[in-house]
């Protein structure tokens, strides 16, 4: 659950990352960045920023936005039917961006938010710099990060199916739940 | 044909267009964008510039270069095997790109390039400025064309066959063949 203030407060700084980046944004584009919680209630600990610019039943390229320390809950795209699962390639736009996969412990720069080891397996680090690439084949369990800068990158993929993803964390909803702000006030009361 | 130094003087142009636009690129990306004449000898004519981002066996990204006035050849991406061909999607990152489809001859600002009336069937003209974007399905012919300044644009699709790649102009050859400065002097002499 998020407050509609907070998302659009956050829509907001992520559409000023973009834009710092050197991507243009139209005014329309900017208004539909997702701010995706995973229904953890805490979107600058447990959050991404995504900017869809187009979705097709074959391909899809976004750019997401991490905001500084914020940490996308690891995950993983499974097959689907015919399809062995997306296959998505990460560039870096700016920042530095900590990517986790499965392989040795080499955990430096990154963490895990705090009471939640148990829900990031992989600590196989690898530090994205601007122009840095990585191809993720399908299944493989991944998650990110930002430091103090926070980052901007393009995730290229076969066919999106969020609502499929796998997550570790048994907690996560992949759909945010935005709430009115004085439904909220009214609740508090 | 091109020559050598023709070659190196366009990648660095065309690297040059990408910088300004917005987006990074690594000394060695900028060495390995393909300058393409699809055989016809006159790039800055017919012609256009390929930065690969990536390319897998699904799907890849490119940046697209057109310098001021050159015109990329009608071409459609023909279905291989199981695949039913190429799905394009562009989006323009900087200048005015003219993009010509099937459809009622709306042609305005664009033309065909002398000579060639044979080789340019589409004369539906659709002009896309920066965050404009198309999507095209497979088998569609289109060709494209830059004004005075040039344009820089992605191309999101399904995997790239290029060498498949069907062309209306008889005289295309997709492979760009590049001659030694040396050897077209050793041929002048």
């Amino acid at each position: 659950m998020i407050k509609r203030s907070e998302y659009e407060r956050v829509q907001e700084q992520a559409a000023a990352a973009i834009r710092a980046a050197g991507i243009q944004l139209t005014a329309a584009e900017a208004a539909r960045i997702e701010v995706v919680d995973f229904g953890l209630s805490h979107v600058a600990v447990e959050g991404v920023q995504v900017f869809t610019m187009f979705a097709t039943e074959r391909i899809s390229a976004k750019v997401l936005v991490m905001l500084p320390h914020q940490t996308e809950p690891e995950h993983w795209h499974p097959p689907v039917g015919g399809d062995p699962g997306k296959e998505e390639t990460i560039r870096v736009i700016a920042g530095t961006l900590l990517f986790f996969i499965p392989g040795p412990d080499t955990m430096r720069e990154g963490w895990v938010p705090a009471g939640k080891a148990g829900c990031y397996s992989c600590r196989h680090e690898i530090v994205l710099k601007p122009c840095d690439q990585l191809t993720l084949p399908p299944g493989t369990k991944h998650w990110f990060q930002a430091r103090d800068g926070g980052a901007v990158f393009y995730s290229f993929s076969t066919c999106v199916r969020d609502g499929l993803d796998r997550f570790t964390d048994p907690a996560i909803v992949r759909q945010t739940v935005i709430s009115e702000d004085d439904e909220v006030e009214a609740g508090a009361r």
